[in-house]
């Protein structure tokens, strides 16, 4: 049929390029276009729910893993008395958004972490005693420095299990989605949040999970249940729900998870052989399970991380020194929390791999750090 | 150079479509992929604040209008003795965050408008008499379901010229930008939000101009100014950048606007001439310089504006009753506003155009509105 678009204060035809015109109306319109858009909006969200084994309406579309750990947070708010407990290690996404809670009255507490960097039954049983009216907590799933993978499913329980009110538990899980086999719905958590450009898909994009709705601090069009009001990206739905389906589909992530800690064995066992190489933390292992097979923390005595990381990228390899978010920061909290010396978490890179990432790759890099270690 | 990519846990290499692959680094990172990222970014909001007459330093990339909004209303959380002022036809996302606001203490006041739908010096004089402690106004710039045309530059002097504390004063201008001329440095507002994908770009992007930095509720990476914390949306960046170029740009803006207001003529001078059908206001004019030529907003006596708006579609024809914001909402506070009746709101409709609808498809949109007139 031949239709004629009237609706440009709602959204407009976007500028195309080559190929066919995407749908392109706005979800939240009722006319032919707008249904288009909402129909590949809903598959989207049926599929990421599916692969994540979760119910299509407890997922909610967001700008990315920061807003999405900001919507959870943010919504305390508007409550009185709710405690809080995050982890002395989460993304800044969390653990800065705490703080402004803690201007606003709220009261804050750390849960502090074993020297392996991972949060522990006894770390989290001291931070509850110091904070007995806790509410809310928040213990991301792997650290997007070291890789620590949390005992989420022990955790959760142990905060369960606690006589008092009950806590919402949320879980960052930005750099587990996809690296780690997953099982939201039996971890027993009330919320978790995601990035779609950690998987392969677009920037700007992620997903908030919640058990139950959420009365949050947004208000506006009353976009995705009114937890995340703004027109929603459709596009960027879709291709989350392709790369879900790529990358973390169970069977996928087992595939690739074992295939991650055969190459990272390479990397690990060769660091540990050369006598400037830290680990960090130092008793980390290959087919270490307490690690992400994805991410590794080292240091090199008597450089410092900047530089190596500077002079690895001169000769064509892309690592990091903390976190990308936290680049512009000459801190390292999350190594201070593993009482790691200032001067070994200054030396610290974080080097992290991918789908496409291959020994041969790595075996380059290696040689790349044994030359480096040879001229610095 | 050989490239080896070990960042993945700031952003992973993404799917690759067909075509060259875009950069793809993660612009807080510090490596060769991140760098270029950067200078995509910055490029990008270089070329968008050139169109729109502002330094770049002053532009925020966000995930759109409702977030843009947002950004600004919630820093009022962290700041006391805030009373604030919001025109009543604000989009919901000042609207409903301003109700926020006053859930949690700051006091709220509302800014009339003239039976056009426009806030007058008068309405606004009304306003701040209510509220004399004022520090926080929110005018948009073009209503979304009406089109009327705030006539910012008297009303910013207006409360310029007040006595009293400073007034941050506020717009919303996603429905001006490439509609209507701009001139936002010279119109001497604190800030205002901008959305992409209402002039042809990405959804889930957007902009917030700050003239001066603002300490947010956000936080997290610090990117942005830390006063929009995520990873950019680069690819988003560049997107808008392109369209700002062809459709913002102030004499692109000027010629559209031309044509759009030759085109509305001939829509509104026709819908006149139909006794069932209400123009609203009534005496909207074409070339009336109080609305903006892209929107129109009418009424058929006897026809709710649903039945209206589905039969439109079946026939081929995208129009709104509402903004798509609030289409899960029985209620036009909008129309409330201006003090047209319920029963006449109910009847509202809004046609809205853009730079691809012509005269013919206005022609056969008239001869489809006649012929359903006839038969209901």
């Amino acid at each position: 049929m031949d239709r004629h678009y009237f609706d440009w204060a709602a959204t407009a035809i976007p500028v195309s390029g080559e190929g066919p015109p995407p749908p392109f109306g706005n979800p939240s319109s009722r006319h032919l276009e707008g249904r288009i858009a909402r129909l590949s909006l809903e598959d989207a969200r049926f599929r990421c729910a599916k692969i994540l084994g979760v119910q299509p309406k407890e997922l909610y579309f967001s700008s990315g893993g920061t807003e999405s750990n900001a919507i959870v947070l943010h919504s305390l708010v508007l409550r009185k008395n709710t405690p809080l407990l995050v982890s002395a290690v989460e993304h800044p996404s969390v653990g800065e958004n705490a703080f402004i809670l803690e201007r606003l009255g709220i009261t804050l507490g750390h849960i502090g972490v074993e020297r392996d960097g991972r949060v522990s039954e006894k770390t989290l049983e001291t931070a509850l005693a110091k904070i007995p009216g806790t509410r809310f907590a928040a213990i991301m799933g792997v650290n997007n420095e070291t890789g620590a993978v949390m005992n989420l499913p022990a955790l959760v329980k142990a905060l369960r299990n606690r006589e008092g009110p009950p806590i919402h538990i949320h879980s960052d899980l930005v750099q587990a989605l996809g690296k780690i086999p997953l099982d939201i719905s039996r971890w027993d958590l009330d919320s978790a949040s995601f990035s779609a450009h950690k998987i392969g898909g677009p920037k700007g994009f992620g997903l908030l999970w919640l058990r139950k709705p959420l009365e949050t601090l947004n208000a506006g069009g009353g976009q995705e249940g009114a937890v995340r009001p703004g027109t929603e990206n459709t596009a960027a739905a879709c291709a989350l729900a392709e790369c879900m389906e790529r990358f973390a589909e169970p069977g996928a992530v087992k595939a690739a998870y074992d295939a991650a800690v055969n190459r990272w064995a390479v990397l690990i066992n060769a660091l540990r052989n050369l006598t400037r190489c830290n680990l960090i933390p130092e008793d980390r292992r290959d087919a270490d399970e307490r690690f992400s097979p994805w991410i590794l923390q080292a240091g090199f005595r008597g450089i410092p991380g900047e530089v190596m990381a500077r002079t690895l990228d001169d000769a064509g390899f892309a690592v990091s020194t903390g976190s990308a978010c936290s680049s512009r920061l000459q801190k390292r909290p999350v190594l201070e929390a593993m009482e790691i010396s200032r001067e070994r978490s200054l030396e610290g890179i974080r080097i992290s791999q991918g789908w496409s990432s291959s020994i041969e790759s790595i075996e380059k890099l290696i040689a790349a750090i044994v030359k480096i270690l040879r001229a610095l």
